[in-house]
């Protein structure tokens, strides 16, 4: 879209036209022109919302690559809809830019967002970009959408559901941790591994691809983002059950198993140290090898770690000697 | 809804639980106690999104009442819904809040939204709360629906179309003006003329009321949020059309009527400094009294203040002596 030539345009509008309407792809973001986007639902469809904020410093450094920065704001609202069970359809992008922020930083932050607009079919609907004298802030909002009364929620699991979780929990907290303090752990770990935790934390893989398969199988479903202990918690807390796991089952990656192994007290990072960004699902057992099969087509793991359980106490993991594990903080909290 | 006493809540859990779940009333928002947010679209209806974001220092005075700053973050995002021709659905709140954000504050800041809610039909649907070393920050992704294919564009405005404001513009900038300086106009006015400068820079009036006018009868329109002189060259610019206003049936209140009386320059703060939050139609003559007509009978004045004319040129704004004024920066911009 090229602008008519008779109007100088302001500050604001030139940031937009240059750096943010070329990933305005989507017919409903009328071009960033506009005052709103349009989406227009095809029958039979249901909406799904979630709103994700990340502040310099607090949910990322401020020396991390612009365009990890842009992808991992995107990603945590993407892994939402994909553990409700949702296809993304579009994003709002809120942005909060210090003075300091120049074009180079913004090029590489639109240009993340375009290569994970890409990849994930979840194209920019409209936006707001404003000056602040504090740290930079991204927030969005996705849109996702499917088949009317499908949405997964946290409530629904029951007694006898398994616990299922997606890909490998704990890297991303471990890759925090490497990134904080350079301690013994980090010695201990081959390149490789270390950068693979560091990319964990780095650029969330949010599950998009199973999204489907959630909603065809799974009774109730959260993505992993404060830790899986924690967010196991809350699942069994709005669907009124428990649950017991098997530590040993739950899925770490050569990395983070040589973490553990170097310094078994990590353990506590890994089950509650959150930004897994993987699905935690309530899967009844006669679903289970459906779901299974249907992630592992898309090329997702699922590993069972353990079973749902009728009452309100709080649920546990169960160490290799059979013997109850107790965490302090079960969940990441901001407050 | 009680929580199951089984579990502590962490405190980003015990923040919503008590401040903002109260909200939560439209069923799709899970009461708060999900991902994301549900929203089931009636057949027939198209879905409007708009985001903006206020940030501490920036869009309001740090020490504004939180109500008030609560109330102005939600209502910029239904100014844009209004003149979109939308009716509000609800909302999703993104808050970065500092340290020393205390429960009074929250308290506050929670009762604007619900009296808002209430006042325009808009209910919180879903948010994310996180901490900011920064200013406080607030961003709103409001939604709103219309029937299928009326949502009322920047584009559409034709040669010959009448160019109609609601309320009245200024009262924002020069409420602002009073806020930053104290200087003689100040002095000229009396306590009711400042007050209602003030609360119109406060509290935006968003015209949610005339949403179904605007959709009826509007070929164009935009809400005047940076300025009614470069909001309306940003509308012209849509359109590719010019137009040419006369100043003496812009209207102002009696207040900005009587600070430009006291100070002739003021004219450029009532014409280019925004915040005003009253809607811009493009309206065929043909048209005209009907949208009148419909406008009033919600409450709402309008005013015709122009025409838009055919070409390219920068819209104008004649004063009275029919000479065409000229302005430095037509339009708020940030950048």
């Amino acid at each position: 879209v090229s602008e008519p030539p008779h109007r100088a345009m302001s500050g604001e509008e030139q940031l937009i036209a240059r750096f943010f309407r070329p990933l305005a792809s989507h017919p409903g973001s009328l071009d960033l022109l506009d005052d709103a986007a349009l989406l227009s639902p095809s029958e039979g469809l249901d909406l799904v919302l979630t709103t994700d904020a990340l502040v310099s410093g607090v949910h990322f450094f401020a020396n991390d690559p612009a365009d990890a920065i842009a992808r991992k704001a995107l990603r945590v609202n993407l892994s939402d809809l994909a553990a409700k069970g949702a296809d993304p359809a579009g994003y709002l992008l809120s942005l909060a830019l210090p003075d300091a922020v120049g074009e180079e930083w913004l090029a590489s932050f639109v240009s993340g967002l375009e290569a994970d607009a890409q990849s994930y079919g979840c194209p920019l609907l409209g936006g707001d970009t404003v000056k602040t004298p504090g740290p930079l802030m991204v927030s969005i909002t996705a849109v996702g959408m499917l088949p009317v009364g499908t949405m997964v929620k946290r409530r629904g699991a029951r007694a006898g559901d398994r616990v299922v979780v997606t890909g490998s929990v704990g890297d991303s907290a471990l890759g925090l941790q490497l990134r904080r303090i350079s301690d013994r752990i980090s010695q201990t770990l081959g390149a490789e591994e270390r950068a693979h935790l560091l990319s964990r934390y780095l650029l969330p893989q949010p599950r998009c691809a199973a999204a489907s398969a959630v909603r065809r199988y799974a009774a109730a479903a959260m993505d992993i983002s404060d830790g899986l202990a924690g967010d196991l918690a809350k699942l069994c807390n709005a669907s009124s059950v428990s649950a017991m796991c098997e530590m040993g089952r739950v899925p770490l990656s050569e990395a983070a198993q040589a973490a553990l192994a170097a310094e078994p007290s990590l353990l506590t990072t890994i089950l509650t140290g959150g930004d897994d960004y993987e699905i935690l699902a309530a899967v009844p057992p006669h679903k289970l090898a459906a779901y299974r099969d249907a992630c592992t087509d898309v090329g997702v793991a699922v590993t069972d770690i353990g079973e749902f359980t009728a009452g309100t106490g709080p649920p546990g993991f169960l160490d290799s000697e059979g013997k109850r594990m107790e965490f302090l903080h079960p969940s990441f909290s901001h407050f």
